[in-house]
């Protein structure tokens, strides 16, 4: 039998958080997310007993954000190595390692908890695969949680530092899609040293990229730093240059779903425009995420898969209508649109990685953890 | 009297439009507007009597592109003009003037047009200068469509020569924002190498910025280019530097909707972003604008207002709902956000201007038209 569920089951949430992302279900039958489809009008979650549940939920977004991304495929292989019978444990798990891997192409967490996961189950009867594949899901998480705090306490000195050069004056943050708690477990990977500088109460305002076609800033960025108190503005995101020209950013933090050996970034598509004036204003540009997300076997950039989506993402917009949640077509019918979901930043442009060791070069990184 | 008007009067369009934008009504006693507000999804058309009706339908964009709002405010000076008691016609057309100057802030062709205006009316009869004042209108009108096709014929070129390079296939097309026929009159500014293209047999693919917060791009210029068959795809506004990165433009056209004397360069918001995408890859960038939107009074980019406008307008979109156009909000009720208008691109990241004049740098232009 599996190791009882706790009388509280985990949810993993930060000090922070009053929601979960991600929780186990007490009977350890499956796990609960926020489906954040439905962010930032309404609050929804979705039970997910199966990994067929767990791959559309990533498929479709229900999750997003490569750390939870990498969380909830975790417990997809633990589902199927609990719901597969015992003689087709080995074959179930694989198969599930292989769907939930091909549902997101550019994350590379995905890829990282997947391994961590099926390489943990081992030999052993089936019973001790199951509480493995458990044990090692659960360790996914936590690690995760682990990085995010550790990304906030590393980041938090760049907000004093530019706190202490504003004099006091409130320290302007911009960021573009969700690498909050909503995208990863925690405190977020972007907003984990803006979470981290308002609990010391350092004055701070956030710009927030709306970030089309999903508008994961407008819709859960705004969200997550709404309830959580912290001052900050939407803008479409065609407005990061200006803000930048005028003096009205000291610096850009955004979260990545893939960093390549070299430091190239893939990031939400737009992530490179706003690089792009950062470097022509002298404002400082660093990217958070956890070691996770480094990919030593991608040389550079351009070797890193960037996913085309559905057409459809761009042509609708979903928002609250006069009679509750809508979505409503932005071009004349028939126009044909292109998805491209991220974009890559060269390392050229990005002051410095913010990492669960400290800020540095991707290369420092690499000396600190031993290549791995 | 009035001279009277034409059987059918001038609706103003160019040999491709199969809508007008700006119209004299035949009884001369007022214009029609198209109110580009419900495009793309409906087509409704606005009558403008008085020049406060004229001033609303700026302001509240029924009508916007810089062109476009020199022509309506032209015409709103007339109805001033027409609608004045004789005792009070100068006093009425100045605070027409005044009125109509004080709708954008940004768009230089504004103020070019009702000083051509009121400047024209002069002395003599009340009938005379309301005679004049319609004579004045009608000139700023037929300037812009005849700027605008020279814009074309001169633009063209760089669009055959893209074409040469790439052996005839498609030329790939940035643009953003519409500076097409619907933001003028006739061809539009950035539209019109790109209509003058197509009408040559050129292969080409626009690939059309969404354009938020008004989605401008998204629900005008994806209208036109529809209409007239030319081949194209809606992207969102993070989208192009990944396109340009990957080679997949050749090259950059806007509009403007100010040019400093330094070649700074104020259009819609998001265009700098494009503009220092281009300039990273190599992309040729090109600003097309008549003449009229130079503003040699003002020396460089910073001294250009730029308009903040209303925050509903990012907090909100307007599209095609289940049941007839809605307007979705977007991000969680009481979330405040930020709406800049236009930003600035400076002049080292502009490849060329295309202008009626030819294509060039400002100084050549100035050169050529003597430093008007």
């Amino acid at each position: 039998m599996l190791e009882p569920a706790c009388p509280s089951p985990p949810d993993f949430r930060s000090e922070e958080q009053d929601l979960f992302t991600l929780r186990e279900l007490p009977a350890l039958d499956g796990v609960e997310v926020l489906d954040q489809r439905a962010l930032p009008h309404r609050l929804v979650s979705v039970k997910l007993s199966t990994p067929e549940e767990a791959a559309t939920a990533i498929r479709e977004m229900y999750v997003r954000g490569a750390p939870l991304i990498g969380a909830v495929a975790a417990y997809g292989v633990y589902l199927a190595a609990l719901r597969a019978p015992d003689a087709e444990l080995d074959r179930a798990v694989a198969n599930a390692a292989r769907l939930l891997a091909e549902t997101r192409p550019t994350a590379v967490n995905l890829h990282w908890a997947l391994q961590l996961v099926v390489g943990r189950i081992g030999h052993g009867s089936p019973e001790e695969k199951r509480q493995r594949a458990l044990e090692a899901a659960r360790q996914v998480v936590a690690d995760e949680l682990e990085r995010s705090r550790r990304i906030g306490e590393e980041g938090v000195r760049l907000i004093v530092e530019a706190s202490e050069r504003r004099g006091g004056e409130p320290v302007q943050v911009l960021t573009h899609c969700n690498a909050g708690w909503l995208a990863t477990l925690g405190h977020g990977t972007a907003t984990a040293p803006i979470y981290a500088a308002h609990r010391l109460g350092i004055a701070l305002h956030v710009w927030v990229d709306e970030t089309r076609p999903r508008n994961q800033g407008a819709a859960l960025t705004a969200f997550e730093l709404g309830r959580l108190g912290v001052p900050h503005s939407v803008i479409v995101d065609n407005a990061g240059g200006h803000l930048m020209q005028q003096g009205m950013v000291d610096l850009a933090i955004v979260g990545a779903d893939r960093v390549a050996a070299n430091g190239d970034t893939a990031n939400k598509i737009g992530t490179y425009l706003k690089a792009l004036a950062a470097h022509d204003n002298g404002v400082p540009f660093y990217v958070a995420a956890p070691s996770s997300t480094f990919d030593w076997k991608t040389p550079h950039g351009g070797a890193i898969p960037i996913e085309e989506r559905s057409e459809d993402e761009v042509r609708y917009v979903e928002g609250l209508g006069a009679h509750g949640p809508e979505r409503v077509l932005l071009v004349p019918e028939g126009t044909r649109a292109r998805n491209f979901g991220f974009d890559v930043t060269p390392a050229r442009l990005i002051t410095g990685f913010i990492t669960e060791h400290g800020v540095s070069t991707p290369g420092e990184l690499r000396d600190r953890i031993g290549g791995r």
